[in-house]
Parts: C-alpha cells; sequence; structure tokens
C-alpha cells in the first residue's frame, strides 16, 4: 500500500434516497469518466440493493479502513464495514437517518485525520435528521463544526461546467436577507472564497464578480440603498486588499454568456439568485464545495430526490463531477503542501 | 395598396442609444431572417447615420402614412417624415428624449388606430426622459395609459427560445416584494398572463408555473411564510377558474432543462428571479412583451447601452426577435378576430 494516495471518502447520504445508487453508477462508469478512487462510508446492503435494482454487476469489497481501497477500487466497490441498513427507496426512516449520520459523521473523520484525502457527501433528509437529534441547518455545517470552523466562515460554493457562483446568505427567508447583508460579511466571505481559488482551484488571481442585491443594482439608489451602502464598500475593501472584486453587478446581466467569461466566481446575496443560473445552466453538473475548510468537501447540487429514488432514472452527473472536483481540489492541495 | 397587410410601428428609442445601429441592421438582414414589413417612426437622420456607421448601404423611404411602407419595405427602409435629430453615439441629450418620446407617442397612436398592426419600441433613457417631463417609470407604463390600461395591469413578460418568464413585481428594491406580493394580484396577473398566451400565443392551454418567494418555496413554513400564505392560495383560485397553474414551485429548480419542459410561461415574484434566468439562457434573443393591452407590443430585452452605442458591436438578435414576435401576436389576433 505504500505510496498509494489515499482515497477520497463518500458519505452515503439518506439511504431511501438517490445516494446508494448514484453511488454505485459512478462507480460502475469509472473508467470511461476516470475517477479517482474512493471508498464508500458503510451501508454495504444499500450499495448492494441500488445496483441490483439498476441492473449493475456490482462486486462489493468490505474493507477495514481506507488504505485499503485504493488497490481494491478498480474491481470492486471499496465499502467500510460497520453501519449499515436496507431502505425502501423512496422511503425515509429514522433507521435510515442514523446510518447516514453514522456514514457522514465518521467519513468527517477520516478526511480529517488524511485517512482519506477529501469528502464527498451525498444528500441527507433534513427533516428524518432532526428525528435523531442532529440539531444543525444541513451538513455543510455539521461538517464545519465537526473542523473546529465557524459554520458562517464556511462557504458554499455551487460549480459547474459554465459557472461558479457563492451564496452569501443561503437558508433564510428573502425577507431576511436585506438585514443580513453587511460589509464586513461580504468581505470575510469574499476573503475566504479568493484564498479557496487560488489554493484548491489553481486560480492564481481570481476575479470575483459581486452582484447587487436589488433591480438593476439598485440604479444610483432608485430601487434600494444596500447595492452602494453595503456592497459597493465591500467591493472596495476587498479590491484595496489586493483581490480582484468588481461590482457590484446587476445580478440579471451577469450570467449572461458574454458577461461570464469575465469573472471567476460570481458572490450572489442570496440562495436563488446564485442557484437559479448555476441550476439553469448546468443542472446536472452542479457540485456543492465547501470553501473555507481544513478539508475538501464537495457534494452533488441536488437533494434527496426521494420521488424519483429507486426508479433508475436519476443522473450521476453531479456525483461523477463532486468526486473528480473534490480530488482537483485535494492534488492541488498536496503539491500546495 | 387594398389588401396588404398594415407593417408594424418601431420606434425609434433614445437616437444616441443602439436603437438606431439595431433598426438599421435588422432591415438590412430582412431577408435572411424573414422580417414582416416595419415603418421607423421618425429619425431618419439618425436612422442614416447609423447605417453609414456600420457600413451599410440604407435606401431610406420618407412615407407619409404607415400604409405606404409595406410594399416599399423590400428596397427601402420606410421612415414616417417628421419628427428627427441627429444625435452622437452613447451621448444622450434633452434634444435626443424629445425625439424619442415623439416616436414613441405616434407609434402608440397608430398601433391603437389600427394603421401599424403592432408595436415595438427601441430603449429609451429614463433619465433623460425625465427631462422633459416623461413621468412614466418606463415605456410600459406609458403605453398602458395610452391604451387606457392601468399600468398594473399591463404584464412584462420576456421571452426567448428557451423560456417566457413573467417579473410580477419589476422595478423596486427587493426589500419591498415581500409587501407588493398579495394574492389576489397574483391571481389577477396570472389570468393575464393565461388569456394572452392563449391568444396572443396560440398555446390553446397554457401552463403557468409559479415560483416561489423564498428558497426552496419556504419548505413548509420553514423560511418564509409568503409562499404557503400568499402564493399557494393564489395557484389554488386560478386552478379553480380552470387555468393550468401549479406551484409554488422552488424557483431555483424551476429553470433547470428538463423542468422547462413542463410549464408555457414561469411566474416569478421579483426582477432578477425572471430576467437571471432569461438572460443566462436567452441573452442574444430576448423580447420584452406587454400582455394585457389593446395592442401588441414587444421590444428587445436589453437597454440603450450607451456604452456600445456607436460602435458596431451591438448585437441586432433581440431587436428582430421582438419584430418577428410582434407580427406573430398580431396574425394571431387577426385570425381570432
Amino acid at each position: 500500500m505504500a505510496g498509494a494516495p489515499a482515497p477520497l471518502a463518500v458519505s452515503l447520504g439518506d439511504p431511501a434516497a438517490v445516494g446508494p445508487e448514484l453511488i454505485v453508477t459512478a462507480w460502475s462508469r469509472r473508467i470511461e469518466v476516470e475517477l479517482p478512487p474512493f471508498v464508500v462510508v458503510g451501508g454495504a446492503r444499500s450499495l448492494a440493493a441500488a445496483a441490483a435494482n439498476r441492473g449493475l454487476a456490482l462486486p462489493i469489497a468490505a474493507v477495514g479502513s481506507p488504505a485499503e481501497a485504493t488497490d481494491i477500487f478498480g474491481t470492486a466497490l471499496p465499502v467500510l464495514a460497520g453501519t449499515d441498513a436496507v431502505c425502501e427507496p423512496g422511503s425515509p426512516t429514522v433507521t435510515g437517518a442514523r446510518l447516514a449520520l453514522a456514514s457522514l459523521d465518521r467519513a468527517v473523520a477520516l478526511a480529517r485525520s488524511g485517512e482519506a484525502r477529501a469528502l464527498v457527501t451525498m444528500p441527507v433528509a433534513k427533516a428524518e435528521l432532526a428525528k435523531v437529534g442532529f440539531a444543525h441547518p444541513g451538513q455543510t455545517e455539521f461538517v464545519a463544526v465537526s473542523c473546529g470552523v465557524r459554520p458562517e466562515d464556511a462557504v458554499m460554493m455551487l460549480a459547474g461546467p459554465s459557472l461558479r457562483a457563492v451564496p452569501l446568505t443561503v437558508h433564510c427567508a428573502l425577507s431576511e436577507v436585506p438585514g443580513m447583508l453587511s460589509s464586513a460579511m461580504i468581505v470575510r466571505k469574499g476573503r475566504i472564497v479568493a484564498a479557496a481559488l487560488r489554493d484548491d482551484f489553481g486560480i492564481a488571481r481570481p476575479r470575483l464578480a459581486v452582484c447587487g442585491l436589488n433591480p438593476h443594482a439598485g440604479e444610483q439608489g432608485r430601487m434600494g440603498r444596500e447595492d452602494a451602502e453595503i456592497i459597493a464598500p465591500a467591493v472596495a475593501a476587498l479590491a484595496a486588499e489586493g483581490i480582484d472584486a468588481t461590482g457590484p453587478h446587476p445580478a440579471d446581466a451577469l450570467f449572461a454568456p458574454r458577461a461570464r467569461t469575465g469573472y471567476d466566481v460570481a458572490l450572489a446575496m442570496y440562495h436563488d439568485q446564485a442557484l437559479i443560473p448555476v441550476k439553469a445552466l448546468d443542472f446536472d453538473e452542479g457540485v456543492n464545495v465547501t470553501l473555507g475548510l481544513p478539508i475538501v468537501r464537495t457534494s452533488p447540487d441536488h437533494g434527496t430526490a426521494f420521488a424519483i429514488a429507486g426508479k433508475g432514472i436519476a443522473d450521476a452527473g453531479a456525483t461523477i463531477a463532486a468526486i473528480r472536483m473534490a480530488a482537483d481540489c485535494a492534488a492541488r492541495r498536496a503539491r500546495n503542501g
């Protein structure tokens, strides 16, 4: 095993969701899409059931540690022995939530210890997780806290072939967004984004395009003052630090094809401002990356999709993209020491 | 002239903006893109200057009435004699604003009288228009009032090859949006949209997909209550009237490629929610259509673009699409009597 790089750790997600079938589909396409070795953290029976359901031949290799996974990966799907359950696709249960949480928790620990070189998380059901004592808004916050990072300093970026976008506020009512914006918050997250694009994505001098909050970025205060009073000073402060930040830009024009060539990442003020263009342009290849963590963490940018779980139609494109992106980011970090 | 259909009326827009060069470019491509006959309302010298600037051979035919334009259109650009001015591209002036307003005013009158069968408006500079006494937020409201329609019943729809979207609120601060939404307003505009898609766009039973306001359409009230308390009842009321309305849908997923096949128009709650996906997907072919008017009115979905006016690079795609869409809608209305 000496010298073989550590594999990625993939958490199972809710076993009744699309996670297991996407993992086995990704593994079955490992050669064609050039997947790096990964180990699934638990859930061997769920994975076997999902493979049977999708008609995939799937040798599963139960392994005791990630180190065993790298050499096995070419011929079998390595799964860490331990927690397991079989769940009916589409029907989330408390048993499934416990398995999802155990898988996530152990996968984070493996990434933190270096036994895994990055973490890829599959979708969980927040309502079910809450029933088993999970008190975080989502996996991102859990991962951040597990890594000793304040949740507000773990920055979600959506990345597809056409666009990278960061929502500076995420899971809150739209009416709360204006009150949550501050120049200090935009600057702090802007710094995290700039550093991560440089270190994890290999962009020497990343260009940050900052969206306005209001239509036409407020039109000189005619439609809201936040653009001029909160966002513009934050952009100026970032630029003063040597970060290539511009804006506030009218958000509707910023995602048009020609405009997208002018920046490496768009900073959006709220959830839909970032997610609408990413999903409109890159729905089946969108990756959710958490920036600002001591570990590399990615996730396919979609939910549990219980409505189509087990039907053999869920698209593995985003999962494949998430696995590849995690490996690429981890390799850049390793090269940079 | 008997029997020849009336031409469209095209207002000049601000003569220092991209309107004149887009009009002459569209006319020069009239055969290739199968343009219907139109008459430009005033501005012959601005059009001639724009054509010279773009290196286009442009015979201009000064006409006294729209009826003269139809037969001439194949060989010369018909322009209604009257108001005129030459303006430096990129430098708006009060003189130019007066010309823009005179052109718009007369073009609306021609469409109302039936001398023109539809109206296409080119972009104006609101700040300049305000200096010459124009008290409306934009051309849409001016056209509505000129037609005896309340501005709030003139509904803006953005339409491109990939997507039709209606912003239910438009030019206001984002913080004002939640307070502007009501079930009654959504129902009233939903009816106007459904009727227009049927009568003007020939969709027998249009499918309306209504966006949520909050992330994930509020997730059962976890992120804002407007989706459940305002939008859902409006959708139910529209459905009870026999209109095929669904929602509130999580807006981020609604514009993904597969989701777009499930509806004919998306009703968005605010400006950027509609404009971001339209411009991301259809930037150079986006048309702004005003629904609910006694006349057909379209416009290219972009602004004055003073920064590139006169540089020969403004794309005429949206202008061509606006002219063609206006003719198509007018033809459907004529067939329906």
